[in-house]
Formats: structure tokens, sequence, C-alpha cells
């Protein structure tokens, strides 16, 4: 464990779970029993005890081992897992499955107190207390403090309702209350409220036990021993059961593993009057927190919403300033949604801040709860595009294809931090939903062009040359196509620059208007292909026989791994000397005597 | 109150709660108050209640009033639900708005015990016990049953609870005893834990207590006098609150509102050997019925996931076949699918049968958890496509634009109940996760071209004259491409079928080649246009400079009101007629010497 230090950074929020990975591995039996770690960012632990010490330095690198559970990596990771409140549902159903197929393996979710808070978790409580497998529910706890004294005495407690004579005494007990004629069931009643009541004086009573699990705990999570003990117990157990085991912050680093947020680290905000530092090249996450914090202070009608990323989005300053109008729903994407689309109707301006990747589960509430009443709910959604080194689960790629089929919907992608702002402020003048989206990036420093006034429905030139090609890019690749626009230049053909800013609605007519002027027009979107606005703009342009060449880059229909941004934009083909290299050779084969149909663009768009 | 018994039918499941809506509408000050009736099933009587007795014989009816609250028909209807498990979530955010706009006026959610079961609603009562805020939750429960005696003293524990002087004393000695000093939280602690304890020997102790909650009940649901009182108590109270009320089932007709498989009335699946009954023209959810069960009994890794639709679903014969590899999570969308995830990853064959319309709730589920493993999930996707008299909430018109951007998916729409079958079939041999979407209508009887071996990407042409035209169709459209095609031939322009069978993969040169042999393509889907397939199939044309005019008919960018499938399809211009009409035209137009460049397409593709 030695070298676990010395990678120092993600790994110090893992400590806090050492002793519960080792003793579940002692006590288990992986990867025939099976683990499920909830969310996965605790998982490290386990990855060092399942043979991949040699490999940790390539932690979360491009083409290293992931910072989350991954079954292509090992058969000990039983269930990727990434979004938090997926453990009890991943856990049950190799459980059911592994019992139709007649083994007698278990299962054990791990899940944190803040992954709790997720409806998903619940629904899985809810169906493993119905189907009654003998489901480990380790709840790993670092929140609630409980006083030695009653933690040992119901430690106590627990461990004696685990000891199997105990439990063959009161299946015993039960069955025989039950059968005295007439007053047998009542009286079974009043004894298990009796029994239950009991068991509240010593330790607190809970929702587990109501949706039909045996609690145990809460447990000292850093006593080895103590925690073997108890798994191996519950090992026996033929129930479904809770183990609340309390793990202690501040074992590592500060930052706590149901805090993401804070894991991922943010910007500083800690200047007198609340606004963010003025560095050099501020983040769109900047640009979103000054920005909401000056609406706020213009208009009291502005609140915002967030499901458990208060500093991850930026809203610390805003929450500092107005703390009543600052919600913060856990992790909650679709309560924070629905809440916000009620909020909305009470004449409030909510702006729900959440992830591109965790909007995916927001999908129903944004259709069913927001977009149908038509109700203005700005959604700021950071780290849309590629994030980095979360990998696969966190990639930011599919919110334009997602959104951009909901009626109501407007869909903005700011290039700038400016541009930003001044989006943020249109929507808030709007009478329905809108998205802004925008990347995990730092922002070009000094841009006003793209400040300037919205019209709905168009875009803004940002580089006009007069020459043959159009670069036409959602906001996050304005670096990119500024720097294919150079490169290009250099190469002898000139490209002008179409900040699409709305990627919903469009103004038909307008975009006909940039398809008709150039020879070729590049879409380049931070998003998949499939389902993307250079769809969208290439069926326009055939059905309004349009007279440029149209070439659409983006991000083809796949899983995108991990890796640092650049280098993801670079291996799609969306840097600058790719956005050069493909937008210069398809102009060339355009203009080649041979050029009439079939031309391979099939690489590109698939 | 006579007129809506005459009405029959749908009422007969609100007079569970007529009493209710009558306290309510007496203690509560609606609108300025706000009621929020969950799913809305059960909202007629409120309806009535609140000046829509006259237009109540167009209840579900096209252009008539709605099935479900709509704050467009009243100021009353405080919130837009249809979808189940939103009403806590709209109701706190109602109050949390009504606060910070200064308001003192009270906001209630009634919610039924098995809208209950959806993550949503718990992720808002966990919520609303940090908040804080008065807000009111009605339990209408109609499952349990409690013996009149627990349920008498409880309600004059409740009661007794519920007074301003008993709330008073509480405050006072809860602060007395937590400022002893040294001892005192622990001592407080105890003396909780203690109350509880008592309580719990009188009547069960639930989680709502845990959340933050006042728990009142169980309260006689059909007394109104009783309601009356408590309601009135609780609207004094200042903190959030559940009012456990009793409903019973049996006083309309016998379907249950937690139960909408049953109450939107589903085919007879009563035969002796589990299979549906033979009529003249099965429902497609009768061809999945009988697929899924005969592949059940061909292969045992086929295990069936639904979410509270067993019947509606058609899965009754392969529950009653299969007990141990049928799965109910209730309502829980996003659990069926990551617990399926799971089923396939022990190498089980799962089938999630959804409704397109809930499948919404699910994309996270589907990306995160069964997409990015390649897990192989089927989802079943009954009520794809126009669903009628449910209206705007739960058409289903969105399910090929949300999940068509999804890496690994496979996407299938058959066109005759064959199809489907042969469709299940294949599906059950892929690696990956499949979706068969198909709509709330019968099959075309008697066809068997369709029920061709698949070839991956591929579709059939299931008519070809020789014409110049080709409709291609998402198969729930089969019967109307059909019509259009006998329209256009009577009209002498001759139309060949091309069912599409993969919305994706799509075999790109196969499509090409149609798109070159014909001299107009049109693509028919039912489905909204914005990211469908027809964007897709028209962005392959342009990039492969293919020869055919492209047009596309779908769904365009509005929500869809309520109607049947057939007045609904007519409206878009989806029905034969429709589809002739817009394909005859555009061939007239392209043909005319006057066409080169932007032809008035924009009506159809906007």
């Amino acid at each position: 464990m030695a070298a676990v230090s010395r990678n120092g950074g993600h790994l110090a929020s893992n400590l806090g779970v050492v002793e519960l990975a080792i003793a579940l591995h002692r006590v288990f039996d992986s990867p025939r029993d099976k683990i499920v770690w909830d969310v996965g960012h605790q998982c490290y632990a386990h990855k060092l005890l399942t043979g991949r010490f040699g490999v940790f330095p390539t932690l979360r690198q491009a083409g290293g081992i992931a910072g989350f559970p991954k079954r292509e990596e090992s058969p000990h990771d039983a269930f990727d897992t990434g979004h938090a409140s997926t453990s009890i549902s991943a856990a049950l159903g190799l459980l059911a499955g592994e019992r139709l197929r007649g083994g007698a393996h278990r299962t054990v979710a791990v899940i944190g107190d803040g992954a709790l808070t997720g409806g998903l978790a619940y629904e899985a409580l809810s169906h493993a207390g119905q189907l009654g497998l003998p489901l480990v529910v380790i709840l790993n706890d670092n929140k609630m403090s409980i006083g030695p004294n009653v933690g040992g005495l119901s430690k106590y407690l627990s461990r004696l309702s685990m000891k199997g004579r105990y439990q063959w005494f009161r299946r015993k007990f039960d069955s025989l209350v039950k059968r005295i004629p007439g007053i047998g069931e009542g009286a079974y009643n009043g004894i298990v409220r009796l029994k239950r009541a009991i068991k509240a004086i010593f330790y607190s009573d809970n929702f587990f036990v109501d949706l039909g699990f045996e609690y145990v705990g809460p447990i000292r999570g850093h006593h080895i021993q103590e925690l073997e003990q108890v798994l191996r117990d519950v090992r026996k157990l033929d129930r479904p059961v809770v183990v609340h085991v309390i793990t202690r912050k501040g074992k590592g680093y500060g930052f706590a593993e149901d805090d993401p947020g804070t894991y991922h680290g943010v910007s500083s905000f800690a200047m007198e009057d609340g606004l963010p530092k003025d560095r050099k090249q501020p983040s769109f996450t900047d640009a979103l927190s000054r920005a909401i914090l000056e609406a706020g202070r213009r208009d009291h009608r502005v609140v915002a919403v967030c499901a458990a990323m208060e500093k991850g989005t930026g809203l610390s300053p805003f929450k500092r300033e107005f703390p009543r109008r600052f919600f913060d729903t856990g992790i909650a994407e679709e309560h924070a949604v629905t809440f916000a689309a009620a909020l909305a109707a009470q004449g409030l301006r909510p702006v729900v801040c959440i992830y591109s990747t965790f909007i995916q589960r927001s999908v129903d509430q944004i259709i069913h709860d927001t977009a149908l009443q038509n109700l203005p709910v700005i959604f700021a959604l950071d780290r849309s595009g590629f994030v980095g080194a979360d990998g696969e689960t966190h990639q930011g790629l599919f919110d334009l294809a997602l959104l951009r089929c909901i009626p109501h919907m407007t869909i903005l992608a700011p290039a700038t931090g400016g541009e930003l702002a001044a989006m943020l402020d249109w929507a808030l003048t709007q009478p329905g939903p809108c998205v802004i989206r925008y990347p995990k990036a730092p922002c070009l420093p000094g841009e006003d062009r793209c400040a300037a006034p919205l019209e709905p429905g168009r875009g803004v030139l940002v580089r006009q040359s007069g020459g043959p090609l159009c670069l036409a890019f959602t906001g996050s690749l304005y670096p990119q196509a500024l720097e294919a626009a150079e490169i290009l230049d250099a190469r002898g053909i000139e490209a002008d620059l179409y900040n699409l800013r709305f990627i919903k609605p469009v103004d038909d007519a307008y975009l006909e208007g940039i398809l008709n002027r150039y020879e070729m027009v590049i879409f380049i979107e931070e998003g998949v292909r499939r389902g993307g606005f250079g769809e969208y703009a290439a069926a326009l342009a055939l059905r309004k026989n349009c007279s440029a060449r149209v070439l659409v880059l983006g991000v083809p229909d796949g899983f995108m791994p991990q890796g640092t941004r650049e280098e993801l934009l670079r291996s799609q083909g969306l840097d600058g000397p790719g956005i050069a290299d493909a937008a210069g050779a398809e102009y060339e084969r355009s203009r080649s005597p041979v050029f009439h149909r079939g031309y391979s663009g099939e690489r590109i768009l698939s």
C-alpha cells in the first residue's frame, strides 16, 4: 500500500475504504462472489488487491487503467460503474441471475451515503426487499457520527441478531405465533411492533427495515477484525441485509467520496465580493459562476438548483450571497429538474446546473415536467463534450442528440465566457426552457465578437475572409476551429468561421444562406454525429438543394475512452490540425474532375 | 355526481378519491393553495369540482378535456402530470417558489402507493425533509389493510399530535432537553428514540419519519368528516407531513389507480395454455406476448422484466408459466433497466417490456449501465408512436431520436406480428442491446413477407412495382404506407414499399442503393423528425450524392394532443391519404421544369 500514497491526489479519498476493501476480499470469494462499487471512485484499494498493482501508475491516463470498475479490466470488477446510485440495482440483478442459474454465490453492493440520495438506489432497495434474496448492501457512511456507547451497544445487538441460533429461534417463534387460531395474526403484528419498538430504543430504526432488509450497524469501518467478523456473519444470512459502516473523512486528503464536486477540483472563488478570481484564462464554469451571480443581483427571481455539484458547477458564490435562492437536491438529478420546473411555474427563474453526463438521468423530467408545460427552466450543462480522465461514463457527448428532439427546447452553445453570460441573460428573458451547454475548458480571452446580441436561431460569423470554406462549429470547439482556419490559411485555402450559437431552434432561411454562400460548409460539433446538429444541417441542405458541399465532423458512434480533452479531440480529428486536414482533403477532392458521386466521406459520417 | 357515473369506464377508478377530493377542496383554498395529483388518473372528481362539469363528456377525446391535470385547462390544475411519481417534486417546487415570493399558501401532493415506488418520489421526499417546508403529502393507499382498532387508536394519536398545544409542548420540551449541559444531546437522542419506540408500538413507524416528515394516519379515506378534520389540523402545521389515507378498491370498477396496466385495458390471455387468444387482428402486444412465451420455452435464459405493466405489456402468460423468470419492479423504470443489465451480465437474456413514453425515464440506465458494457438486454417498447387518448404525456414519439444516438444499440421496428417475433428471436442471438419498438395497434393479418430472415442494417422491399417512388417506412406505419401506395397507384404513380426494419445500425451501402434506384424516396416515420431516421437518411443521401429526391414525413417539433391514433396520424399527414398527397405533390413538383432549388418542402421538414 506504500505505492498508493506515492500516487497522491485521487488515491487519498480511497483511504477511507481500505480496511473495508480488505475485509470484503477476505470474507467474500471474488470473482465468484461479486462486489459492485457504487460510483466507483473508491475502487482503488479493490483494484490494488485484485492484481492491478503493477499497472496502477497508468490510472486515469489514456490507455491506462480506469478510475472506475470495468469488467473489461478484470473479472473482479463485477459491473461497470461511474454514475452514482446504480450499485444496488446491479448487485440485485447479478444475484437474481446467479440464483436463476442455480448458483449460490453472493453479491455485495458498496454504496456511500451520498449515492443513497439517488432515487435509483431506493427503487432497487424496494425491489430487493420484495425479492428477499440475500443481497448484502454495505452502506459506507462517512457523514453520520454516532457516539461510541450507542455504537458499541448496537454492534452487540447486531452481532447477536446475526447468530444462526437467534435466526432459527425467530423463525420458529414467528411461525408458532402466527398459527394461534383467530387472534394469531393480530397478536403477531403486535409482537412484531413491540420487538421493533424495543430495538428502536437502542438504535435508530430506519427505513431499510421498513423495506424488508435486516439492518446491521453501525460498524466501525477502520477496525478490520470487527468488519471481518460482521461480514462473516452476514455472509451466512439468507435475507437481504444492510451493513452500516462508519468511515471517517480526513484519513486522506480532505475531499469526500460522496462529494464529487470537491473531488473533481474546482476554480477558486475566495474573493471577498464572492466573484470568481480573475485569472488569465477563466473557465466556462467561472463564466457561469459570475454570470449567474450577476443575474441574481439584478433579478430576485433567479434561483439556482444543483444536484450535489455546488462547487463543480461554480455555484458557491451564488449560494453564499443568496442562500435562500440556492437549492442542492443531493444526488437526485431527476428531482432537481421537476423541482425546478415547479419553481418556474411559480414565476421564478430557475437555473439548473448539472453536468452533461448526468442530465442523461433527467430526460423524462425535461420532456414531461418541463418542456411539455413550456416552463422557463434554464439548464446549464457543464462538462459538455469530452471530459477527460473520468472516461466513458462521464463524457458529455450525448446532450445535443438527446435534447434536440424535445419540443419547446432552445439549445445554446457559447464559444466564449462573454457569450455564455450573454446567453444566460437572454435565456432568462425567454418564455420556455433553454439549455446552455459548455465544456470543461478554459475560455478564450479577450473575445467580444461572440458577445454580440443574440438573434434567435442564428449564429454569428466570427471570421470573414471571403474564402470558399466555412467552418461552422458548436461553441466549445471555437479554439480548434480557429486554429484550423489558420492552418488552412497557411495552405492557401481561406475559411470563414461561423459560430452556430443556436443548436435549436434554427433559422432555416439564414442557415440556407450560409449553405449557398460557400463552396463547402464543414459542420464541427463536440458531440455524437448520430442525431447531432450536422445531420439536421445536411438534411436541410439536401431539402433546399443548397449549393455548398457539406461535411460533418463529430464523434462517431462509439463510447470514448479516458484521456485528456486534448488527446480525445485529437484522436477524433476534432483538434485544429484534424479539422484542417479533413476540410482541406474534402475540399480538394470536391474540386477534382472525377468528383461526381459517392465521394469517400464515409470515414467521416458513418 | 350522478352525471359522473353515467360516463362509466374511466371514471370508476376515480370513485376511490371522491371524498378526498371534496375534503381537499373544502379545506384548502385552490387555486391559491395548490393541489398536485400524481399520475393524474384520479383527478376527475377534482375536475368536476373545479368548473368542468359541463365539458366533462369530452373527456379524453380529441379537442376535449384531458384525462390528466393540465394547467392550460384550469388554474386549479397546479401542475401537469401523467407519468407517475412526479407530484412531490412538483409540489415541493411550487411551495418553495411560493415562499420565495413571500406567499404563505399551501401545497398538497396526492400520491398513490404505487407511484411511491418510483425513485423520483423518494428523491423529493428526501429533499422535502431537508428543506422542512410545510408540504402536505397525501398518501392515497388502496393496498394496505389495517384493522379498525389499530386504525382507530392511531387516528386518535395522530389527531392528538396535530393539536397546536401538543406541537408547542413538544418544541419546548425538545429545546429544553437539548440545553442540559454535557449529557443534553445524548439524553435527547435517547428520549427521541424512546418516543419513537412508544409510537411504534401503536402504529407502524415508517420511513417518512426517518426522512423528516410528520406522519398522520392511517385515516379512513371514505369518511369525509374525518378527512376534513385531519386536513384542517394538518393545514396548520409548519413542517412537512405525510397523511396516510386508506381508500378501498372496489368502490368502482375493479381496476386500481396504481395499476395503469389494468387501467388502460388489455387483451385477454385467458386460454388454458397461457397463450393469448387468437382474434382476427391480434395486436402487437399479443404478438410480443406470444413470442416471448415461445422464446422462454425454447431458451431457459430468457427472463422478462417490467415496471408495473405486466398486463399492459402482455407478460401475464409468461409470468404464469415462468414465475421465477418474471420480475416486476413496480413503477421503477430506471431500476428495471439497470437490474436487467446485471441479469444480462450473468448470461441471462432479459427482455425489458416498457412503454415507449416511460423509457424516457431510463435513458441514462440504457447508456451508462447497458450499452456501455454492450450487455444484451432487449427493450420491447410497446405503445411506440401515437397512443391516443392519454395525450401529450403518453405519446411514444421520442424513442427513436433518443435511442438512436446510443452506441452499441440496435433498433428494430416490426411491421407485423410475425416480424416482431422474428426480430425478438434474432435479438436474442445478438451480443449487445436491442430495442424493438411497436405501436398500440392491431397487426396486419396474414403477412409473411415481413417475417423473412433479418439481415443486419437492411430493410426489406414488401411491394415492388417498378415505379419511380419508394415509400420507406418505420414498421408501425406499414398499413398507412400500403394504403398510400394503393392511392398513388390509382393516380398513376407507382410506388414500391421499403420496410426499414433497422433504424440502427444501417447498412449504408444498401440504403445508398435504394437512394439511387428511385426518382424519389419518401421516408415515413412514426416519431419526431428532429433526430429521427429521416435526418440520418437525408444526410447519407447528401453525402453520397444519391440521385433520388428525398422527402421526410414524420412528426413535427411539438407535443401531440390527445385523440385516437387514427385521428392523430391523419392530423399529421401520416395516414394513407396524407402520405399519398405529400408524396404525389412532391413528385409532381420535382418533375416540373421550374424545379431547381429551394423547393417548398419546408412545410414538411422544419
